[in-house]
C-alpha cells in the first residue's frame, strides 16, 4: 500500500511517496517538492502544480493521500495562496479517484516523533529512522510532506479492522 | 467579446457570461451559481466546481474571465475554504487557456455603480441597467459575477489601444 503525503504550498510543495511493506515496514518510494517562480502569473502557477503532480500520481500510483492541513500564520495573504494550491490538490487527487485524508500540523508532528511540539530538525531525523534512510531527506517540505504519508498510513491501520 | 465573471465561492459560485456587442453595448448571455453541498467531502466539492465550470466554459467559450479577489471576512476558516474553491477556478480557466484578471470587491462596486461602498440591493440595481435586464440578476452571487464581467470588460477597453 502506497501513501502520498503533501505538504502544501505554492512557491514549494512537498511531496511524499511511502510504502508500507507486507512486514508492516515502511519505505520512502520518491519524495521531492514542486515548485514554482512567483514571477508565473498565479493561474500557471496552479497550472504547472496540477500538471506535475498528476504525472508523479500516474508515475507512483498512490493508494491514499494525506494532505497537511493549514496552519494560519500571521500573513493573511500568504495564507491565501497557500490554500488556493491546496484547492488545487485536493481538485487533482480527487480526479484521480484517490481517498483523501486531511491532518492537522500538529497530529502529524504527534504521530511522528510523539511531540506535537517538535522542531523541523527533530521531524527531519524521526522520518529518517522511521524510513530507514541513511541522512534526514531535503528539503524540509519534503520531509514533511513524508511525515504526513507516515501518518497517514499510521491513521490507515488505526482505522482498519484487522482480522484475527 | 465575451467575459466570464466569477465570484468564488464553495456552496455557491456565481458565474456570469457578458458579451460585449460591436456597438459597445453589453448583453448578459447566460448566469447562474455552481452549488455543491457542504455533505459532500471538500476534494469531491472541488472537483464538481471543476467539471461545471468546465462545461459552462465548453459551451459559452469565453474569450477572457474577471475573478473577484477574496475579501478577508471575520471568519478565517470560511475565507480559506473559498480560498480552496478559488485556486480550482484559476486552474479550471487556466487549463482552458483563458486570460484571467483579478479585482477586488470594492474596485467592482466602484466600477459598476460608481461607489465602492454599494450595497447588494444597489449593484444589483445597476448590473440590471447596464446588461438592460427586465429585474435584477438572482442570486446575488450572479449579480455580483456578472458585475465582475462588467468591471473586466471595463478593464479591457481601458488597456486597449484603439487605433484611430
Amino acid at each position: 500500500m502506497i501513501s502520498l503525503g503533501i505538504d502544501p504550498g505554492t512557491a514549494s510543495l512537498g511531496y511524499g511517496f511511502v510504502r508500507e511493506r507486507p512486514d508492516s515496514s515502511l519505505e520512502a518510494v520518491h519524495f521531492g517538492v514542486i515548485r514554482t517562480r512567483a514571477s508565473t502569473a498565479m493561474p500557471e502557477r496552479l497550472f504547472n502544480i496540477n500538471q506535475e503532480l498528476g504525472r508523479l500520481i500516474t508515475a507512483f500510483e498512490p493508494d491514499r493521500a494525506g494532505v497537511e492541513e493549514l496552519f494560519f500564520s500571521r500573513n493573511v495573504t500568504t495564507a491565501m495562496t497557500v490554500a488556493q494550491a491546496r484547492g488545487v490538490v485536493l481538485l487533482t487527487l480527487q480526479s484521480a479517484s484517490i481517498p483523501v485524508a486531511e491532518y492537522k500540523p500538529n497530529l502529524v508532528k504527534q504521530a511522528v516523533t510523539g511531540y506535537g511540539g517538535a522542531d523541523k530538525s527533530q521531524m527531519g531525523e524521526m522520518v529518517r529512522l522511521l524510513l530507514n534512510l541513511d541522512t534526514a531527506p531535503k528539503p524540509d517540505d519534503a520531509a514533511d510532506a513524508l511525515a504526513v504519508a507516515i501518518t497517514d498510513i499510521h491513521s490507515y491501520r488505526l482505522n482498519t479492522v484487522h482480522p484475527l
